[in-house]
């Protein structure tokens, strides 16, 4: 057995334990992890400081450079995390249905955790934690495997992890870490399906498509956004501007973020020069329609067929005048990626068509696409978004980490 | 383009009118189905008599000659199934949860329908009509993809719904057939993951295992049943008996039928030569370990290794003698296919720690796997089984066959 089939296998064995574990235990392993997060600043420290050194070595932008930075704030605020997890309600054990049939057949529907969780992720080793205390709390054993710019510091997150696991008497393998940031440690979990119930990729679109590609094992799609708003005719464009300013320009590296501006025909004239103000602050590089051009001028840079593909991640926009509401949907159903869409409009009637039409994970009447968020939803914590529609749709929390059973209490029942 | 991909495209933009189409035109396509169905009896049996003929020139068994095998009363039964999917509740609009957040963003979680769904399928005609009606009762379009043996009955059944789907104002291609039957539309069906949303693999252990090693379209895996009863110590050994002969005679081609009967060693000398009696009725044919041997006697053949992780589908039975209830939950956990397991017991607690600790869609105490089946379950119908956590676990009914999407009613919000 390789290395990581015997992890996998003992992260499974763990997983059974955990699966019956009570919440009290549970939360007493949460406690002892922000306990033991807090004992361990410095050689947490240390270690981000050895992943930082590599990484300016390699010439790594500003930008990441700075995700990938821990202080002794983000710990906390990591720390932070773990006690939210941890007073959360455990959905593991709720019966969700429960009938006695006509044949005395008595059939409840316990919600019980996935099992074994393959996370594969990129750069910020605040997702180590994150994702460890969920799949915890929701009774599933986890692999984590990083990427290798932080593995420092995600090894010495990890062993902390561990060792607090073992204090609360726990098996140290319900969070297992794979050290090798190879390729090919990724596309061995992908084939451990004997073992992972489920693989969660977070990362840049390159990772996801490889992972659900590939993967063998059961896949949640994350993250992947181009999202888009659409400014009707008859809209309010302050308020419009605004939302559009915020979708663009709040964060605009995250999934959530807008992409792609539609207007209708009907304000464009009026609402593009205004948006446009907005858009300057941040000086969004725009890419527009041959009407948009026409209205904002030569300036404009024409955007290609790709534009309208493309999660830029970045200050620059798409932007696209169509005739309507019709048009806007038909758009987003082509080229969004069923994250998050919405539409700034003061008429009842076309909102409502929206809502209905607009094929997303979640989908706005009159607010910013930024919202989509495990807490923002309210649901205490996110382990990502999923994109996907099978198993869990938009923000993941705990309970979309959880699956079902049957159990039927009988009496001697067989079937005629 | 190819034929399946334009399908695919026309399939997809048919659910995205379905989708959107109210119950009342939904039930008014499904009465349409049934009456055309009705209206189409001769058509319908001269193409079953052309597979029967194909069938019989190739020498099939008799057994699967039978399962092909269409009558005027079989399609009445079709007919009546149709009727049912017609009365049940239809899933799709419902908001199961609705907020409002601190900052007045109204946020709910509407079901809807997951899209475009794929079957693939071998050789029972009633498939192609069951699947096609629920996902149509769910707001689904769907591709069918049967099987060769049955090309001819299942082609006429198809166009026997586009027909009634036409008369009935929708979409034709809500029910799409593929008549390609070659390996091939199968293996390009798994790579259409741009537009088929998820796939139903129904059939054989070959068709299920290739279609969720090579598909990219998200898979839902279905009915691969190795099935355990456990007989404890302290159990009503004619009880047991029972169950033991129903979950293993009654239907012993069928995924919840038992494969592998476990017996505690502390009655296994009294409770085989009394199972043995029942399931000598059907010359059941036993494959024991030692200790079965010893008590049965060497008439008994020895159950090789790959005898405890085979679905037999047919009057055998690998028997094995364990220690007590550990052994036997982990000998499930390790050799079962995580479908339906049973154990027979007097004794409170340890039905509570088989209950809690087996690691399956479905967990009975005291009756006989057998049950596991939408209709049995009050589901009102099933498009399948699930034996995989993600999604849907257990009998699959029209809830099991919709996504959600999160609808959020803003006033201008913007996220600081």
């Amino acid at each position: 057995m390789t290395i990581l089939e015997t992890m996998a296998e003992s992260a499974k064995n763990a997983a059974y334990t955990l699966g019956i574990t009570g919440t009290r235990k549970k939360n007493a392993a949460l406690s002892a992890i922000a306990e033991m997060l807090k004992a361990r600043y410095p050689a947490i420290l240390d270690a981000n400081e050895k992943d930082l050194e590599d990484a300016r070595a390699s010439g790594m932008s500003a930008s990441l450079l700075d995700r990938l930075t821990l202080t002794r704030e983000r710990i906390d605020g990591i720390i932070e995390g773990v006690r939210q997890v941890e007073s959360l309600p455990d959905p593991i054990g709720e019966v969700t249905k429960m009938t006695t049939r006509p044949n005395g057949l008595t059939i409840g529907k316990r919600r019980v955790p996935l099992g074994l969780i393959g996370m594969i992720y990129e750069a910020r080793p605040n997702v180590t934690v994150d994702a460890a205390v969920l799949c915890l709390k929701s009774g599933n054993a986890v692999i984590l495997r990083g990427g290798k710019e932080a593995i420092h510091s995600n090894s010495a997150l990890a062993a902390a992890m561990r060792d607090a696991l073992e204090e609360a008497g726990l098996p140290r393998d319900c969070i297992c870490f794979v050290h090798d940031t190879s390729r090919d440690s990724a596309e061995e979990m992908m084939r451990l399906s004997d073992d992972i119930d489920v693989l969660i990729p977070r990362g840049g679109p390159g990772l996801i498509r490889t992972v659900v590609e590939k993967s063998k094992v059961p896949v949640i799609e994350t993250g992947t956004g181009i999202c888009h708003t659409y400014v009707d005719g008859d809209a309010n464009l302050q308020m419009a501007a605004e939302i559009v300013y915020n979708a663009k320009c709040s964060r605009p590296s995250v999934c959530n973020a807008m992409e792609t501006l539609l207007v209708s025909r009907a304000v464009a004239g009026e609402f593009l020069p205004m948006a446009k103000k907005f858009l300057d602050k941040k000086q969004v590089e725009l890419r527009g329609c041959p009407t948009t051009r026409d209205i904002l001028g030569n300036a404009v840079r024409p955007a290609t067929r790709e534009d309208y593909d493309t999660e830029f991640g970045d200050y620059i926009l798409a932007v696209k005048v169509v005739s309507g509401v019709d048009e806007a949907i038909s758009f987003i159903n082509k080229h969004g990626t069923g994250h998050s869409e919405a539409i700034v409009t003061n008429q009842y009637f076309t909102a409502q068509k929206f809502l209905n039409q607009v094929d997303a994970a979640a989908v706005y009447v009159n607010a910013s696409t930024r919202f989509t968020d495990g807490f923002e939803f309210g649901l205490g914590a996110e382990i990502g978004i999923s994109t996907q529609k099978m198993h869990a749709r938009g923000p993941m929390g705990l309970e979309e980490l959880t699956s079902s059973k049957y159990i039927i209490y009988g009496e001697g029942q067989i079937r005629k």
